[in-house]
């Protein structure tokens, strides 16, 4: 279960910091809600994330930054119907064009997962919800 | 044991950023000791503690900053009498009211935990020797 | 499978953070490869990686500072003949002489182990790719 699930965290978050927007989406549920804090109003469904995320990429390569997001701090808790509750902290890094690198945000982040049951075994997220440091 | 292990230390770490000072210090036995190298004398069973985690949450608080651990790298050993050794960096994230965030402190953490037959059988730390790089 | 890779990655990385460059570079085949972005050769060899590590531990000691590196975000894959394909990123961070920690780089580490026959089972590294950000 630990495997799986930070393996899937990995995979997600890798997706993202390639610019791999259509891959990233495919992580959620085809009516997936995003909360975040620097939102007023949550993400919902998957070409809404597609798209906010393929603006925030836009927005890095404009300021010549990489990007990683570093996930850990996993709980992991089974919850009734086969959902799984995930806790986790994830750090975000950039690194300038000068090869500066820098704590970009802290975020803790509080999931509902679900195993696809459709388009294979894979988990999913559902829902989400980031806290972004200073932010709150 | 590496998934209840690293689940241990999200949950221990997560009460002491949200401030949970009585709920952090359960997660050490009563006679527990905490070797830090920011102090000439070790920390010793629960109310000293929670007494210290309590003063640096406030200090914190006063600051107006958020803290979070995030602990990883972990070398687990099963040790003679259901002992275990645990070795681990820390990192403290700190982040400003501002918003602003940084690394504040970086840290090697060498624990013995035990496993609780009283309360239950959840694991707890016996004694800990935390060195903050640049302070030893 | 996850324990043994994050722990083989927690004892490599410690050993050349404590500067047991020796230690350190046991944990490589003996005819390892070892490509990174801030090098326009790569290493091959445990010699040369121990060569390699010892002028940056010397480097680390002239400057005062203590460096650790914490890997995360695995993704591994099992690849036939007993050969692992591992993704992770690796933060460094230093911390200086007057104990200000900062983040020094951000890497992305692709690798492929091996299980040694020879000596023991444990895990070996036989081919490693670094990227630094900032540096490609």
């Amino acid at each position: 279960m630990y495997a799986e699930v930070s393996g899937f965290y990995a995979r997600q978050m890798r997706h993202l910091d390639e610019g791999a927007v259509a891959e990233w989406a495919k992580t959620f549920t085809m009516d997936a809600v995003f909360h975040i804090s620097t939102r007023a109003e949550p993400m919902r469904g998957r070409a809404e994330l597609a798209a906010g995320a393929g603006a925030a990429v836009k927005a890095i390569v404009a300021l010549g930054e990489v990007r990683r997001h570093m996930t850990g701090m996993y709980e992991i808790e089974e919850r009734p119907g086969g959902l799984l509750h995930v806790r986790a902290y994830t750090i975000v890094y950039a690194t300038s064009a000068e090869g500066q690198s820098r704590v970009h945000q802290v975020c803790t982040c509080t999931d509902t997962l679900v195993r696809n049951t459709v388009e294979g075994r894979e988990l999913q997220v559902k829902e989400r919800h980031v806290i972004v440091d200073g932010t709150a």
